[in-house]
């Protein structure tokens, strides 16, 4: 098995939100998808250790921010590195409550959802919800996930008034890697220093099982 | 709600096929994703009017075939607007049996699966399987849904989640249909680019004798 054949496979970019007793909270996640069209219903997939999974359960709702290509890709940082848990993520981002559910302002359209389905995996739960709601909030392209990996993540290196600097100071860095995406560790908190229920950013694998390179 | 806020949502562009009784079927399908890492397990959505459906219920394994923006569009037709129950799909394309499924050899990767659980909703199934075997098959960018509406000028097949909002923009379109047995063509290729040799796929009549609406 080549797990370099999972790459082929597309998705987008999203912010999945949900109430945590009355705070907003959220994670990011790249597999959502449209199921049926009347009644419309869509699907989520979140990993059982992100705290959003715990929200919506509890919640019954949840709502996908649709990331756009021109969307902050700090959103991605803020909603993908900290656990809700812990921290209030929509303190760092301007936000709206659509059809009752809070919503990313930068994003370009939003899906608000009723939990109406679930099935659960070895590590994530498949939830699906009716939608109650869902608008386009603003006409832009909408970030696929290969979009992420290969446009931003080189353009925020190069764009980034750090860059060349940054670069040679960690010449001599270790590298972590997640060994399910491949994503390569590259935040500003050493990844010794990140907190142990820290979740890759991409596809949800624990912290522990980060590979040094 | 504004349907459009669905067409946010990224996609690839799959064939899923299955064994009915030692042949060879399939169709396709835009709604498949990564779900777990280990056990690596996939998703797909399936209508429960496809053929393919049964026949993934009855064998129990699926594989998907990720097709790329080089594969030949006319494998979408064929495998979009034909019934598996009638007609043997992959008389038409280049195959090789991997991991004892049927995957195209037209593809970027596959991903062969045997199904471990499914979800029913009010049209569609989704089976989670558990990866049993997958390879990368060509070195190519995968087709990406909106690739294949925006460059290839493809159209959406009937029982897609994503059809009815797009069968409002198709209102004005000619229906071609079978003076012989009354089947409308709707396939995702328009209908005057198909061969000349071309048949009906309910009563085999040829392309010449269908009646423009």
């Amino acid at each position: 098995m080549d797990p370099k054949a999972f790459y082929a496979m597309s998705y987008g970019v999203y912010v999945v939100s949900a109430w945590d007793n009355g705070r907003p909270t959220g994670c990011t996640a790249n597999c959502a998808a449209q199921i049926t069209s009347s009644p419309a219903t869509v699907m989520v997939s979140i990993n059982k250790d992100n705290y959003t999974n715990k929200c919506i359960k509890d919640c019954g709702h949840f709502a996908i921010s649709v990331l756009a290509e021109t969307s902050d890709p700090a959103i991605i940082g803020t909603f993908g590195f900290r656990s809700g848990q812990d921290y209030n993520k929509f303190d760092d981002v301007d936000y709206s409550v659509k059809d009752k559910m809070p919503v990313l302002d930068d994003c370009c359209a939003y899906i608000a959802c009723k939990v109406i389905d679930k099935m659960e995996t070895s590590t994530h739960t498949v939830f699906l919800g009716e939608v109650i709601g869902a608008e386009t909030v603003k006409k832009a392209t909408p970030m696929t996930y290969a979009y992420y990996h290969g446009v931003i993540k080189g353009k925020t290196a190069k764009n980034a008034p750090t860059y060349i600097a940054e670069e040679e100071n960690a010449g001599a860095a270790e590298k972590y890697t997640c060994p399910v995406c491949k994503y390569e560790y590259d935040g500003d908190i050493p990844f010794e220093e990140l907190p142990d229920d820290w979740v890759c950013p991409i596809c949800g694998a624990p912290k522990k099982i980060f590979e040094k390179k």
